[in-house]
């Protein structure tokens, strides 16, 4: 009986009709480095999707390196970028934003996301510091939508960091490794098109969505001057850009992105209920593909080997944060299988 | 009426056994971050034909990448990179070597290739000067194999590069983003398992030879400490390694690297003989993949629009070296075609 | 009437016997980048002082540059330093440390200091995390002695960091930007020798202690390999090696460092008091020359225009952390004056 | 008997007013970081010497320090640095241009210098390149005032090379550690005003002309934004900004900086005279501080342990390519000495 996996939205390959175009286009002869025909043909429907016909859109290969390469673009030499103490750039790049030459400045994260009020109170606290220019300037605020913790930024929040980064002069930047996971939850009240509207800069996630790789950057307004070398530059320019360009294309015809994000949606909540019902507690209500049961020891020593999660965090009482992660991949059958599972198996 | 192009070796997908395995396991669950099963059969399969079980293998996504990569974690903060003046990273890399801190210290380039006297006579001069210590101190040697002018070093010039290397305690690096391409030319005097035993490291290039992406690299005798954590700093770590974990997997099953690398050598010799025999020059004797012949501005002008290939050099006289490249996925009707349209064309 | 400034140990020029020394030097012609005969017989005593024939020393310029190239040199590319929270590096350096690459890895400060159980919490949980090869590798903790408060670790604190960074192969280096005033404070238990013994590298601060500029790096056992081109590399040699040189011989001659410390640390006891017996309170108690009063807004107005120091921090209830410094160059007549001042002003 | 040395013009310590005003301020309280009366001071008479009131002038420490550190801020990220082949980033900084992460893009030297044409050549070259934006973009011209070869450019010269960056895009930014020397040169018939009309920055060296330390940069229009914060991250912030304060002051008072550049090329041209009158050849014909002479093997064991001097290259045949420096300290006195030492020493 096969071992089904939760441990997170990356497991399998890529949905089946990226698949299928892979092979129907395969022998075509394209130009490299994102002059095919494909990826100008994805970029023009994420600018569809968008809704902004003159932004520029960049498709890089993942996430850590399209984090590390869209921040040294837009930050000078001096600046360095807001996060939460949470945040992927914080946490777990293994220093790649440092590596480009910028500190990552951290605010407490309260389930994954900064507050605007404590954004508002650092930035009046750094600028009133009569030594501040020999700290690091903040150039940029870095969010991640969903964040780490599956949560969720509601529009009113990103308008009101979106105020006070254009109020001091700081770059929005919004990581969007998950955004389908965003756009499709009944708790999300931002649309593509606004959210491109309130940022410098952001991704259209693909390797947690459905591909094998690939991160579509958006910039609304203006792409950062000669970005296609700083890319280069960063290791991150595909010679193969037909490889995004095919996958991009197929996600954003027919809006397969937002229709496979809504699978990962559905099937989490039937999972969230799954546990709920069973009466076992959640670390965070999160309304999107990451759900976060706290399980017992007994009751991880009854699913051992029967069903993958990750351990998030380990309690001082001795029970652990899991992660059970849904994908575009997930079917109601996996869903149902863990039901029978957890009613067979747990204490 | 298609145009045919030898623009390049990445023009088409992938070798088309990749793509149909790629459909076999798509649905498999696997680990991410080079931690799946494919992943793990590939780098045994590649130990087995560097012939060196205890090597170290890693899977890549690109060629600048993977350069910047190793040779940022086999060098010293202080120290640099010898390199030909033509090779790829000090010409053609963005200044990716750069931005992780490292010179590009460069030699004279004989048809892509640096001479070992030459090499050898830097080194002297370098530590003969009384302020050396003042300048970077050379670190490592990178060689490109093919060179980017399709060139091939004997085993002989590796030998002695190596002693050199030795010598002043110097890192060998080899780039070999078309590796398959020297190894299957009937110039080429050296071995997969030969090459392995001459240098600290080098790639076997994936993208150029039948993959969608990917490039391995090999450590023969012990990869640089915590190379996993360096890798993912650079942004270079793939989330589904599953992605290049297969395409490998693939390409080291039943020697099909070195097969669909031998088709790409026959197609040039074939390519070269149709200019040859036509009483057109070329700049390079070359004797792999890359074919580099001379066209006058009516020769060009009569293929213009039926056949696609690259600029890669004007010459004073105005004609121009272009380049000619098969792959993996030429075709005998491919040269055919080119033969017919040369007979048609040519004044 | 002159405004007495405590504001900072640097804002006089340098100790008069170094100008005299400076005088009397000025036109030997010496050798450049620090083989200069001064800068080897400064070495030379400084190896005394620290008690170990054999330990390496460097003359640089600031702190800052120090601290950048020190850390630089020592950590491997994929490393960052621990530090407290409020350490320099974490700070007050432009992102200096983050400029060569490195991530600051943060602790809490407990008055500037890092806590040793902290520390090896931190490590421990840094193990035990599945992801921690995605995240940056301790490499460094980084301390300042005396810490940016004034405050000292005991040796006996000294011994359990020393313990934990050699249990979790962590470079230890200690900022001693103000070690004479840590070395000649009463509540200091540690030697300069012992300091030595208990670390990989440490500096001994000229700038604040006497000199127009220079730092004094020790490296007790083993310089980093061609640490000489690495302080090249960060723009920190000094063509005029005998600049840094001359001012260190001069302090290390007849234990003139450590005389000038303990003169700013009777005075700053003095000072102290002066503030204690007005029932003026403290925000730190420290046993150092940085002596950090807490005002009221009316004592402030009081003294204002009358004596300088800094506003270290603003407290909610409208009073201020402020820092009164002394150093080498406070006379008991400048104690005295300040005691009158406050006599003749507070309300 | 003294051995007299020519090996560089950084033998000495400052001129003695210098130190007479070191010792005259030493005890005024000051502010740091260049906030102190004498920097301001120094700042002005520069601006006045340049004869832009606008100007911004900042005092660093050491030449490669001001190399990179302006460099970095003038450069996007992407950009690279234009110099001459033998220029002092490109040789003898030990990495310090791409540590910052800018690739040095070099041109042949002709006697130090960069020739006009060969710069607009360069350009054309590369923006004719189809492949140009996987290159590192030229982003600013840098020369040295006097080469490194002790070789001047004419007015007409810079001239050319401005409008060329003009038309390109590249900012020009002049090193001149040396600059007295090159300003005090009969040949040199170009002036600072004009000088600063022409770049977008430059700097007034002060180590090799009189001082202990300190080069003071000026940006005739404007300086980067937060250049202050760019130093610091650099490390070439001085705590004790009046070192350098102080000693520029001097050096711009009574045109104390111009008098003695003067006498250092009267005595290098006495000692030219010397050489010449004796039949020996140069290496070049330069006309400012450094000379360089080449001598026999037989004249070199002659003179061996009676005069310092530097080995610039040693020749095919045997001699040496010597170089002898004069500084604002070398007097009528040591060329006497020097020429009596030839008349009774050489063969």
């Amino acid at each position: 009986m096969r071992v089904i996996s939760f441990t997170c939205d990356y497991s399998e390959g890529a949905h089946p009709l990226i698949l299928k175009r892979l092979a129907e286009t395969n022998m075509s002869q394209e130009a490299g480095y994102g002059f095919d025909s494909f990826s100008e043909n994805a970029r023009g429907l994420i600018r569809a999707a968008v809704g902004i016909p003159e932004a520029s859109v960049f498709l890089l290969c993942g996430g850590t390196q399209t984090n590390a390469t869209v921040i040294d673009a837009l930050l000078k030499g001096y600046e360095g970028v807001i996060a939460a103490e949470t945040g992927h750039i914080a946490v777990h790049e293994s220093g790649a934003i440092e590596f480009g030459g910028h500190k990552v400045l951290t605010l407490p994260s309260h389930n994954g996301k900064i507050d605007p009020d404590e954004l508002r109170e650092y930035l009046e606290h750094y600028y009133a510091d009569d030594a501040h220019e020999h700290m690091v300037w903040p150039g940029m605020v870095y969010l991640s939508l969903p964040t780490e913790y599956g949560t969720l930024y509601s529009e009113k929040e990103l308008q009101r960091i979106r105020e006070i980064s254009l109020e001091y002069k700081l770059k929005l930047f919004i990581d969007g490794a998950r955004l389908g996971y965003a756009l499709a939850s009944d708790s999300c009240d931002i649309t593509l098109p606004r959210l491109a509207q309130l940022c410098d800069a952001f991704y259209i996630g693909g390797t947690k969505v459905g591909a094998l790789c690939g991160e579509a950057v958006v910039f609304p307004k203006e792409a950062p001057e000669h970005f296609f070398s700083t890319v280069k530059q960063h290791g991150a320019l595909m010679a193969k850009g037909r490889l995004p360009g095919i996958q991009f294309e197929t996600l954003f015809t027919d809006g397969l992105y937002f229709s496979i994000s809504r699978n990962a949606i559905l099937r989490a909540m039937e999972l969230k209920k799954l546990f709920g019902d069973r009466g076992i507690p959640f670390y965070i209500d999160s309304p999107t593909n990451q759900q976060f049961p706290i399980l017992s020891k007994a009751e991880m020593e009854a699913l051992e080997g029967k069903v993958l999660y990750e351990i998030w965090e380990r309690l001082p009482d001795g029970r652990c944060v899991t992660r059970f992660a849904t994908s575009w991949a997930t079917t109601p059958e996996d869903i149902e299988e863990l039901a029978g599972l957890l009613d067979r198996c747990l204490p």
